[in-house]
């Protein structure tokens, strides 16, 4: 029997969700688009899942796109808000591969320039490291709320803040795809222009997610002009309620998560006293699913192998970019011959017997591998 | 209780896949890109749907993405595979909205030159109309397998052989959404570069869909490099799934929605003698499901809303063009002063009694509404 670990690189279903997307499915299957009855149940349907989403968001229904997942949100956002003439966008060093690569892709395609915003030890975008990247032609700023793989939070409503005073041109695109859900979100509060989340990092289906945004953009698909033009594709509106089921799902879960979250990194450290969290110190500046450790002296995928042989699913970071070193570990200053890097990550259903035997897992691979010395 | 005779917009989600589908969101909740048990479970459970649906498209597995839905899926083949620099791009004058909308991005983002092939007063490209347009400059060619409205049927083998003559550098992009498990499709019978389908036009769930192509093409979210770098996003093992069975149990079906959809017909002719079919003969150039009816007289609104008062569910065309006259219409030289254009659509859950009481519901409505003087 599998012990699942690794919520941050996705999460199991509520079956609640399961359940309540099935029977939707059977009763509004219609295309939201559709002016007879059934379509405009299934219109209706989809527009109150917009509306209750942008409700938690503290955002207008408006203000909200679906897609079909995080990527393309940041992508839209990316892509679609800096406008057409070329420009200067600056991004986090720890961004997400699906920022990068939509940098990347203003650099190579359309002609923009890209800056790097250096991260301190612990993986956070300070005010400093800020200020000194931002200038008035920036058109595109990037920051996570929290990074996925170690977990750290970032202050994003000061940095936004700093950002409308140094680049007053910029739009301040957040990726809150792992913090939706383990943090609150209010969009006004934070002061940004976009903001991206999915459904299958809080216990919801994969293939659907959503964009925030108050600021106009250039839409990629424009297809049959739905949602407001910005995406084309047929709607599904089972899928809207399940996204917007799973947002409002998330918070009861977070405090019994983190003290799951905070028990695991207990029991494992005192079976190996020398394994270290990498990352921001547990607390507010650290998601509370969020267990990254460094085991010095072995490495990470014979220590990955040697918990999956007991069966005992975790990560060494992100699931997106397996087989290279870790580019968040890399721009914390981190080298890979440091030991083992592993990312522990709790979720709605985990157990304290999962944590327990997920602890003893890890202590005797430590300890089978030979690598921490006391 | 309504009756659903809008298949062409989008189709009920067969129950099986439904529970199928609930059934695979618990067990493969996993990210098929984790390398621990539970992700490489699903990622060996993506690469069998995607094995199933290639098998079922006469192509190989690595040349399958899935995407979000069908407009993705036409959206990356138009953007991705004509190359960087601008070029000329040809395609039917009765595309899908999202293959118009993806060539006016090449045309007003990127430079491209765009040409219109006309279509016949039965709404197909012809091999003669196909030859006028395409020259040795064309570097992308789009024409659909069939219409999503009037049903015309395509023969793109021979449009496509052509296309290799006249233009032997583009690359010819298929929009098989409507088409695909109606009528057999087989990639290399076809001789084209791309094709594209979706799984709610086949009693799938709404978002997911596969663009199958042999040639490379520059994605747009490459995101943590899933799909082979093409499309970013976390997969959904348990949405491959239900594509591929969809794709699976469409064929047999053909022919008894199709005897539904004839009688259909039949029984609207003999309520109503002057109501004339649009599009291609009932036979093998129009698809099965399809039946596109021009009422003189009347308007599509006026008829539209009586049928949807008597719970008659059918559209005027693409659900995706509401308020405007189709453009499919306007290309095959029809003009909306001619009377009401309905289009009905049978499905999976089509049953004799829906097409007796459909028929009599139209009937009723032509009479009510006094448009077609015998």
């Amino acid at each position: 029997m599998a012990i699942y670990l690794d919520n941050a690189a996705t999460t199991p279903m509520d079956p609640a969700i399961i359940a309540g997307l099935a029977d939707r499915q059977a009763r509004w299957f219609a295309n939201p688009a559709s002016t007879h009855p059934l379509g405009r149940e299934a219109g209706k349907a989809l527009e109150r899942a917009r509306a209750r989403l942008a409700a938690q968001l503290g955002g207008q229904p408006d203000q909200v796109v679906f897609t079909g997942g995080g990527t393309e949100a940041l992508g839209l956002a990316m892509l679609g808000l800096g406008g057409r003439s070329p420009g200067r966008v600056a991004l986090s060093a720890v961004e997400h591969s699906c920022v990068r690569e939509a940098a990347h892709r203003l650099v190579e395609r359309f002609g923009w320039a890209l800056d790097v915003i250096p991260v301190d030890a612990e993986g956070r975008v300070t005010a400093q490291a800020l200020e000194q990247v931002l200038t008035p032609a920036h058109k595109l700023v990037a920051v996570m709320l929290a990074n996925n793989e170690v977990g750290t939070v970032n202050d994003v409503e000061a940095l936004a803040r700093l950002a409308r005073e140094r680049a007053p041109r910029a739009k301040f695109v957040v990726d809150a795809v792992q913090a939706f859900g383990k943090v609150p979100v209010d969009v006004g509060r934070l002061g940004v222009d976009a903001l991206a989340l999915t459904a299958h990092k809080i216990h919801g289906p994969k293939g659907i997610g959503a964009l925030w945004t108050r600021a106009p953009f250039e839409p990629v698909f424009r297809g049959g002009g739905q949602e407001r033009g910005l995406r084309g594709g047929t709607q599904s509106a089972p899928l809207a309620w399940a996204l917007a089921e799973a947002a409002a799902r998330a918070p009861a879960d977070a405090p019994r998560i983190t003290a799951l979250r905070d028990a695991l990194v207990a029991q494992i450290q005192a079976q190996v006293p020398r394994a270290r969290l990498v990352g921001a110190p547990i607390g507010p500046e650290r998601l509370g699913h969020n267990a990254y450790l460094l085991f010095p002296g072995l490495t990470s995928d014979h220590l990955l192998n040697a918990l999956a042989a007991e069966g005992l699913c975790a990560s060494a970071g992100s699931a997106c970019r397996k087989g290279q070193f870790s580019g968040t570990l890399t721009a914390m200053g981190r080298r890979a011959d440091e030991g083992a890097f592993l990312r522990l990550s709790t979720g709605r259903f985990t157990t304290d017997e999962d944590v327990a035997r997920g602890a003893r897992i890890v202590g005797q691979a430590v300890q089978m591998l030979g690598g921490v010395h006391p």
